[in-house]
């Protein structure tokens, strides 16, 4: 297992991580098969979604604000980061991608992206290369 | 890596492939493990779930369109399509289902569908075989 | 692959099942790889997150189940628990957890739950482990 580190730049951000990834995957020297990209954190996941146009990293954060609102008068836990770990379980801990050719096969419009939900903060990604 | 051509009906739809898998399964060779399901696009993911009533594939899409709503006025993309981008990243991109005697080892209810929300396109599923 | 039993005690509920897979995992002799975990169910999934206070789990559980609520006037399928399978959805019905040294590699805050949706019941876990 690899451990990758991430500064991130505020509480909420989309940080684009596939070119640390690829870089990653050189030096673990698998050919084909699958990249377990893992977050052990329970306020930051990972995400692959459009890279071309920011709008869409964007739009996305601000609905996912409203699914996951910061403040409600429910909340229990005291840390008043409940949002953060809503959002982390909607999005999921780990995402698994193809690997063709040492390389991430990713879709046209696809980039990997941690997503940080109670930044600023330096974060971990830990990958595990899986066989074929 | 093996990959899978599927036709979309329309806009949004959940389109059973249970079956296309297992017979891409049964080409792969792969006896016992879990076989790696990735839908390289940004508006469409994969999700399993019930199979046996289609209402609850309804249900499930019509709450998932008032999650995300195809009209937002904090919206910032301009293609129109924030919402398909949202309801991909709430789904994922990937399944991971165990194989065991050649064959999906999938519960009595479930199935496993490609979620189209930005359609009718042609869309892909890429395969990874992952052993034990 | 094996077979977990979990007893679930309520309709809704994260059942911490950290202790169970790394029992099970030194059954497997997995010693470096990721630990497939999946809920062959349509309205239990599982979850990876904060396990120290509680309070986390509650607040999870209270936003999820506004996001999908029990009761809405569009709901179609007749057996009254389409929340849940929109729930399960929405978490996903696998996890792929890191194994080092013939453990979990979870982060320090990090717990894996089952996450039911429809209980009380007797839910299964799959899980296969999958090699570098």
């Amino acid at each position: 297992m690899i451990r990758l580190s991430v500064r991130t730049p505020s509480r909420e951000a989309l940080v684009n991580v596939t070119r640390l990834l690829n870089e990653a995957l050189s030096e673990m020297g698998l050919a084909e098969g699958v990249l377990h990209v893992y977050s052990p954190h329970t306020t930051a996941g990972v995400v692959i979604q459009e890279g071309a146009d920011p709008a869409v990293a964007e739009d996305l954060m601000l609905r996912l604000a409203e699914l996951a609102p910061r403040n409600h008068p429910g909340y229990r836990h005291l840390e008043g980061n409940s949002d953060a770990h809503i959002k982390t379980a909607l999005f999921g801990n780990a995402v698994t991608v193809p690997v063709v050719g040492g390389r991430l096969a990713l879709g046209t419009w696809q980039q990997v992206f941690l997503a940080e939900f109670d930044g600023p903060r330096t974060r971990e990604l830990w990958l595990t290369p899986l066989v074929r």
